[in-house]
């Protein structure tokens, strides 16, 4: 049982999550953590300083909060439970505020709304990464922002659901597939957008564990198949001069980033 | 031109771009933002420097950096600039260090790792809400943890999506399109798995605003068909006492840990 840590908010409690798994992250111990988020009402919030209390009386620990509450009110009464605060909204606003000369104007759930523009085309690109995933459809590529290309499961789906939801690019992706390896080579309409595309690529092991969890003995899973794929792919790659990246080591964050920062896309921020 | 505002890290700095968004987000003015991820050399390092003091020379104004760089020589180059640093791993590291009786043991990547069994659940989970999108496929609505179902466009497939890529929830969807609203019931095969269900609904309007820009003019998108289409519905969530939530005025963020939060699902972390 490791230490207690509470993320708590009066909204989705997603930033005060980030933020404390950042911090704790740092640590080399178990934490068990609760995220308690919605906290909008005086009532509320006492029942969540009662639960920090009981949480003290049963582990004889005080509970970690990392929290992101807006609202000084509710802000207050977590404040006064037994638990240990760290509020890094509040620690970086007074500072600033100096700097900049300008009041903060605290404003529940601005941080994740839909009170701008930007939104819609966030959402436009979520819908644009699912209508071209997987070569779907070849019709839209003039719309895309990126085209990642690569054999079945290296990594391209949840990459591209990753760079529309985080960042709002468009991407769409395009497989090579068992039936492409005799001759392969770029479709006519990838080539078509060839300053788009992108690369991934995989050791054949670890395709050949990820493919075998999918379809266990197939030769679709076998290493022996894995490995010639990964050979002619990254072989066209390189003739084409087509830019990529192994994603065998790389969680989707670090694979969406990598691609940003390669690619010069510019990160919109949500 | 507003302010300008630096994201740095030795990763991807993502966690630096929320935290600095969330505390930003709190100041009614406008500021001018860029990301640097990846600063992994001492050679890097000082290029950023070098930016920013140009940044500051030009400007007149020192920019602001938020940063959560791990390493602690790339660190030193950064805050010996111009910029004015908000360091939020190491403002909270230390108090923690002292209160867990443990020293931090700063690692690079470990934010956004792929080593934990969690990350293979995640992956799952983004390629479980991309087979059973849309209705698609209602085979695997066993492996569900939940159902989102609606009108078309309400906001099901960004909400599923999201919450397997933030939260590793395996997210099916189903639409209930403009044929089944004479005599609208639930499908059989959801009706088995009928306390995993929940709905999302939608003001008419915004409904039809939607459906307007992307089949403009069409029935699909009169007024009309939206008001009958979300009170059909709507009745019907209240007939079979499925919870649902209307989706308006939220994000995707609020609408997923909304549905975590009344259906008590587990929110994973990554």
């Amino acid at each position: 049982m490791g230490r207690k840590v509470f993320y708590i908010s009066d909204g989705t409690a997603i930033t005060a999550e980030v933020f404390g798994h950042a911090v704790l992250s740092q640590f080399p111990i178990e934490f068990e953590q609760t995220t308690i988020p919605f906290v909008e009402t005086l009532t509320k919030a006492e029942e969540v300083k009662q639960k920090l209390n009981d949480c003290f009386i049963t582990t004889g620990e005080r509970p970690l909060v990392f929290h992101s509450i807006v609202n000084p009110e509710i802000r207050a009464i977590i404040y006064s439970s037994e638990a240990l605060d760290y509020d890094f909204l509040n620690t970086f606003v007074a500072p600033l505020e100096q700097q900049l000369g300008v009041k903060a104007e605290p404003r529940i759930h601005r941080t994740h709304s839909i009170d701008n523009a930007a939104y819609n085309d966030r959402i436009d690109a979520i819908h644009y990464a699912m209508d071209n995933d997987d070569g779907i459809s070849l019709k839209n590529l003039d719309r895309a922002d990126v085209i990642l290309v690569g054999v079945s499961r290296c990594g391209k789906t949840p990459s591209s659901l990753y760079l529309s939801m985080q960042f709002g690019i468009k991407a769409a992706n395009y497989p090579f597939i068992a039936e492409d390896m005799d001759n392969l080579k770029l479709p006519s309409e990838l080539k078509a957008h060839k300053k788009k595309i992108f690369g991934l690529t995989i050791d054949p092991m670890r395709l050949h564990e990820i493919r075998n969890q999918r379809l266990e003995g197939s030769t679709y899973a076998s290493l022996r198949q894995c490995r010639m794929e990964v050979k002619e792919v990254e072989m066209m790659f390189k003739k084409e001069r087509i830019p990529f990246l192994n994603t065998t080591y790389h969680s989707v964050e670090e694979i969406a980033t990598k691609i940003l920062s390669e690619t010069g896309l510019e990160r919109k921020m949500f």
